[in-house]
Parts: structure tokens; C-alpha cells; sequence
């Protein structure tokens, strides 16, 4: 990791003529005019967000938008995973085109993951495919969902079943508005920053162990950690736009984590996505060692890491009760498809050195979460 | 033409990886379990369908699909245009996760343009994109609206303003159905078959002249005259697959067309999507005849032809009064757009010579809707 830690990065994101930049930097959101009105053919844009953000960022984003010459309609809805649903979406296409959005104009996403996803279905539905921009503003979005397309909504029959793969135009990260954020959202979103060490970046890792202080407390390597992650996530879309294959390694941590979110009715208070990929990652850094893949002392690092930063490693970190390990294998099961008895896994061979392990037996998946956690 | 005429034709969409066939042909609903086990990897499938074309088709289908094992549930919605809506969306999109279609499964519209334009605008989204199978059973669909791979919804602000391309796997075009199709319908696809002709096939044209009693009757002249028409609009989805160019020729009579369909309020006893087409087709000739691009035997042969066969071919033919010239042009310019002055706008320089002009004076315009329209 260099020791020069400029104040803003950039990094590309790199999809033929459909390629963007990711901006990084403090600040950011009060530069969104000129950095959109220097990309953008049209003069108008429809911000969509929600209560917690708007009272914090929209009017600095208005200003600038206007400053710049750009007319802008804004729409605030309720936060919450409730708002990724039909009953919100249609709204913002109304919006959208009541702002009479056209093909050289942009919709633009301000707010965490689920405005991210929401707003991003919503442009690339409305005309068929509308210009987007992403402005994160949760540490998640900043390092995970704002960057790769893939943009949905949920059903009463699962999380994310109804989308699309719609690129953004530009991502503005604005590092400072992550002071606002909750302390318990923020570490949720350093999960995923971790991943990408644990995935195939053992430097990385090693980095932020020593330095996850400073990442917590903002300046340059906050900025580092997030450009860092962001070049990770954009090289695996560049190569993988789809999740035909290598893009399926971003899911370390995650089949067990999405088990462990539908245990717990997806009830933030319980449990919030990031928390689920944190304890994921340890039990698959465990399986992983059952399996004689990695060492164990991995997988003690892994845990001794996240829980520094005062994040969630074991089931049993997770308040109220669990359902039994043959319930979390039926959720792991619906999630992931079993073919032939053999589950898709991510595992590794230690820290940042993971794959896609395609012949996992689920009978040895059941019998390591009965152990981890027995009745 | 050939004379020799088979009792089915084949036309292949060259898009790829993405290609796909369309069979036409009578009795093509009571084989489509065969054609599609013999395509699709899974052997689940979801129907949906209205509730007119329900009751003649939808058994055939399903037993014909249970014959070939393939497993499939179906869902029956109103018919009409306000079917292309997020009421109807919603519940299709839910009816296709319950039946868990997954990767290897399909979603098969069963219908003319209203569900299929529905039903893939769902498959397109559900897990961000299911396979998907039209089974298109008016002549506009057959012809028109299920190859390509626009799909879409209408909205408060216009129409098919919400949707995705998103190209079939299959399509199944059985011209036996098309013996319950009410006249005003067929004729009214019929005015989409013509304009093949009329945009780049003079010859067809010519050959629709002489057979098109035998168009109507059923049996190899529609089969024909549909063949030529798929693959007359194949070939311009393969060159031009998401309209950014070439594929705007297949808007020849529609932004006339369009103007006279939002004049009337969409209101199908007045006028249906291909009626507003016919008339629209007569103006542009007309119109190009104006301007001295073509000659005005042309736009009478044209028009002749239309009369002919039953379809409006002059404003005064539309029920009911139209607003001013004025107000029609109003409509021109928000479907089309106005750049100093100048529109965008198929013309023509005789049967069979359509291009795109995107100098077309708009006062021109004007003028000559006056002189048609005269208050
Ligand atoms: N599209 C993808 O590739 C992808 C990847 C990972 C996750 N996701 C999705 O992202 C969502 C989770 O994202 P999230 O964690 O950002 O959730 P979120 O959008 O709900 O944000 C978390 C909370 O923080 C608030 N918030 C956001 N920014 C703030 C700020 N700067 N200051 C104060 N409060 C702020 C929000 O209002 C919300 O209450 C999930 O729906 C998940 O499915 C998508
Ligand atoms: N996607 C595209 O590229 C494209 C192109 C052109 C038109 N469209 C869309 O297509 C729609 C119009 O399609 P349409 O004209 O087929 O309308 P439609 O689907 O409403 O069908 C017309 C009527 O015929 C009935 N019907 C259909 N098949 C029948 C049969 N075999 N026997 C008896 N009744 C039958 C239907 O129930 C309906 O009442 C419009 O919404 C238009 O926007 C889409
Ligand atoms: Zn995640
Ligand atoms: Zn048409």
C-alpha cells in the first residue's frame, strides 16, 4: 500500500463504451455539478433518496447541481430494505418521467445500497434504459453496490428477484458523508472491504489490520480502503459483467450470510447484511479448514480481525434464537441450488487466496453447522 | 414470390448468442411442448395469457406441453391495453417466481402484442432476466411485436415508456389461430404486413396486391406473406437491435400514426394501434409527395390498396371529432421531438423506398396537416 495518500482517486470501471469513472474522494457531493455537467450532454436530472440522507445532503447537491446549470426534481422516500419493492418503484418512474427525463439526461441515486438498487432498476426500465449516475453514501454502496450494475428490487419470494444489470454513467463517492453514518452501518460495510482482502489480496488484508483505525476514523486511508475496494470490485465486473463465473467469488461469506439474513426475517435490528458476510466469512474460513484446504490459524485471523472492529464472528454473536442447523441447510440450499448432492461454495486455501469450489457435499455442510451450532 | 408454398416456414434472428427462430405456421400451439422440450434445458414453464385467448388456446397448450413433461402453471389476465400495466406486472411477475422458473425454465406469452409486451417486460426482469417463449396469437403480433425483443408497459405519462429489451428464445407463430382473430384485428395487422412492403419490399407489395384476399382466406399465402414480414423486420433487429439507427424504418406511418392514436385517447372503438398505421402510412406518402420526393400515384396506389382491403385510410375515416391541426402537431413533436425546427420523420421516395429524414421542416408539417384537416 502506498504511504502518498492523495486526496482523491479515481478508478475505471472498465466495460468497453459503456466503461465509467468512480470518483473517491471528501467533498464530492458539493462537486457533483460540474463533475456531471462536465460528462453529461443534457440539463436535467431527477435525484432520488431517503429520509435519513436528504435532510443531511440533498439541498449541498441541489446547489451544486444548480450551480452548474442542471436542473434537478428530487424525490425522498422512506429508508429501509422495505423500500426495494414495487410499491417505491413506481414512484420514481413517475418521477423520473414527470421530470421528463430524456435520453442525454441522468437519473441520480443519493443514499445507501437500497436507493442505489432502486434507483438504478428504475433508469434502466424507464425508455428502456436511462443515463444513471450513483452517488453512495453508505460505506457499503461506496465499496460494494453502486459499482457493477446489477440493480433490483425484492419479492415476497426472495431478496433481489426482480432487476436488471444497468451500468451507472459515473459514481461519485463522497468519503466525508460517512462521518454521519452509524457507527454499527459502517462496520457492516467493512465487512465487504474485508472481503476483498480475504478474496485475493492477502497485502491488502494485512493492511487493514494495521490500519483499520484510521479507515474508521476517515482522511486518506478511508480513501486508500475504498479506492482499494472499488479497483477489486471493477476488475471482477470488467471481468465477469454478468456472474457467469469469476464475478461468483464476491460471494465469500455470503451463502452462509444469506442463510443466517432469512433466520433472522431480515430483521435489521438482528442482523444487517454486512454483519451476516462478516460471520459468512469466518464459517467459510472454517469450513474451508474442516475441509484440510487452509489452516486453521487462518481462520482465527479472519475472526480475530473482524471482531476487533466490532463486528459479529459467530452464530452465536447474533441475538435471539437461530433455527436448527437443518433449517439454515434448507436456506442454504434454496439460495445456492443443489445438484447431485453438491452445493457451489466459495472456500480458500488461506487468507486471499479463495475459489469457487463447485462440488461441495452438503451432507459435510450440515454436519460443520451442527457443530457450530448444536441445540 | 415463390408459388411453391410450404406448409411451414422458419425464419431465424441473427443476434449472436442470442439468435433465435421463429416457426410459422397452423397447428404450431398443439406442437409446442415438442418444439420447446427440444430447446429448452428445463421442464417448467409459466403461461400467461387473457382472457380471450384463454378459453380457445390455453388447454392445447397445456396439454401439449404436459405430453413433452414439461411442468407448467398459468395465469389468465384481463385483455385490452391497460393490461400493459405495473397492476398487471406485478402479479406476473409474482405467478413466475411461485412456479420457481429458474435459469433453464421459460416464461411463455400466450397472445397478441398486450401480453407479450407484458410478459417479457417481466421475464426480462425476474432474476434479471428469464428465458422466454412467444406464442403470439393476433397478426400484429405475429408479425410485429414478438420478434425483436421490445417489451415494455405504458405509463400515466405515454405509452410503452417502462421496459426492457429482451430478446425470446423461441417464437411459436401458429396462423391457425388467427381464424378467430376478429376482422377489424387482422386487418389491423395487417396494415404492419404492408408496411414491410411499402418501407424496402416493392415486390411484396405488389404480390400483397394480387393475394391479398388469399392473406385473409388463411392457409400458405398468410403463411407466406407472415414469413416475409418476420423476417423483413429479423433483418432489421440483426442490423439495428436496440434502434439506434436503421431500425427507426419500421416506424413508416407511426409518427402520424401515433399522433392520431393519442388524439383519439388510445380509445379502441375509435382507433386501434394499426388503423392509426394505415392512416399514417397514406399521410407519409402523401406527405413525401409534397415535398417532391415521390411521385403522387404512389400515395394513391397505396392508399387504394388499404381502402381495399377495409382498413381507415384519411383522418375523416377516424369516428368522432379529432382536434385541430395544432393540436396534432403538438402530439408529433413530444413523440418526436423538435430540433430547431426540424423533425425526424420516415419518408419516402415511391413503393418500396422509405428513408429516414431528420430535416423535415416541422411548419411543413403543419401546413400539410392543415390542408388535410381543415377545421
Ligand atoms: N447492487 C449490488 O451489487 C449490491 C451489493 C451489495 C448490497 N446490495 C444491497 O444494498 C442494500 C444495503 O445497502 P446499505 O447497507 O447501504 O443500506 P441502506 O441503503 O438501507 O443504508 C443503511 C442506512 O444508512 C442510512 N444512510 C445512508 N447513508 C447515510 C449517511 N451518509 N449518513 C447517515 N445515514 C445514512 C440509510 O438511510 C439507511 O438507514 C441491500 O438492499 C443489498 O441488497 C446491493
Ligand atoms: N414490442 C413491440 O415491438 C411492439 C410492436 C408493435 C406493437 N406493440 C404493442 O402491441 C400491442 C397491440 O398488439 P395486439 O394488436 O396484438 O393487441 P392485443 O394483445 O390487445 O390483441 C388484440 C385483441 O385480440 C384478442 N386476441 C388475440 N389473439 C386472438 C385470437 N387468436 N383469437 C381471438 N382473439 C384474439 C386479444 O384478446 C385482444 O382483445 C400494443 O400494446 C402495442 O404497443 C409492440
Ligand atoms: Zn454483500
Ligand atoms: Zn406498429
Amino acid at each position: 500500500m502506498s504511504q502518498m495518500i492523495p486526496a482523491e482517486r479515481s478508478v475505471r470501471v472498465n466495460l468497453g463504451d459503456r466503461s465509467y469513472d468512480i470518483l473517491i474522494g471528501p467533498g464530492l457531493i458539493a462537486e457533483a455539478g460540474r463533475e456531471i455537467a462536465a460528462r453529461l450532454k443534457g440539463r436535467r436530472v431527477a435525484v432520488i433518496t431517503d429520509e435519513n440522507v436528504a435532510p443531511r445532503y440533498l439541498e449541498t447537491l441541489m446547489a451544486s447541481l444548480a450551480q452548474s446549470g442542471i436542473e434537478a426534481v428530487s424525490l425522498v422516500l422512506p429508508a429501509g430494505e422495505k423500500t426495494k419493492s414495487f410499491d417505491c418503484l413506481i414512484p420514481v418512474c413517475d418521477a423520473i418521467l414527470g421530470a421528463r427525463i430524456e435520453r442525454n439526461d441522468a437519473v441520480i441515486a443519493l443514499g445507501g445500497g437500497v436507493i442505489g438498487d432502486l434507483t438504478g432498476f428504475a433508469a434502466g426500465i424507464v425508455r428502456r434504459g436511462s443515463r444513471f449516475i450513483q452517488i453512495p453514501t453508505s460505506l457499503l454502496a461506496q465499496v460494494d453496490s453502486s459499482v457493477g450494475g446489477k440493480t433490483g428490487i425484492n419479492s415476497p419470494h426472495g431478496k433481489n428477484l426482480i432487476g436488471v444489470f444497468h451500468q451507472p454513467d459515473l459514481v461519485l463517492a463522497d468519503t466525508g458523508v460517512l462521518d454521519t453514518l452509524s457507527q454499527r452501518e459502517f462496520r457492516a460495510g467493512y465487512a465487504e472491504v474485508a472481503k476483498y482482502g480475504l478474496i485475493d489480496k492477502p497485502e491488502f488484508f494485512h493492511w487493514l489490520e494495521q490500519n483499520w483505525q484510521a479507515v474508521f476514523a476517515g482522511g486518506g486511508a478511508r480513501i486508500e480502503a475504498i479506492a482499494v475496494s472499488c479497483q477489486a470490485k471493477a476488475d471482477v465486473v470488467a471481468a465477469d459483467e454478468r456472474e457467469n463465473g469469476l464475478r461468483a467469488l464476491l460471494n465469500l461469506g455470503h451463502t452462509f450470510g444469506h442463510a443466517l439474513e432469512a433466520a433472522t426475517e431480515y430483521d435489521s435490528h438482528r442482523l444487517v447484511h454486512g454483519e451476516g458476510v462478516a460471520v459468512g466469512m469466518v464459517l467459510a474460513y472454517e469450513f474451508s479448514a474442516r475441509m484440510n484446504l487452509a489452516s486453521p490459524d487462518d481462520a482465527r485471523r479472519v475472526e480475530a480481525h473482524l471482531r476487533a472492529v466490532g463486528l459479529p464472528t459467530r452464530m452465536a454473536d447474533i441475538p435471539g434464537m437461530l433455527p436448527p442447523a437443518e433449517r439454515l441447510m434448507e436456506a442454504i440450499a434454496q439460495d445456492k441450488k443443489v445438484k447431485g448432492g453438491k452445493l457451489t461454495f466459495i472456500l480458500t486455501r488461506g487468507i486471499g487466496h479463495s475459489f469457487v469450489a463447485d462440488d461441495v457435499p452438503a451432507s459435510e455442510v450440515l454436519s460443520f453447522l451442527k457443530e457450530k451450532h448444536p441445540q
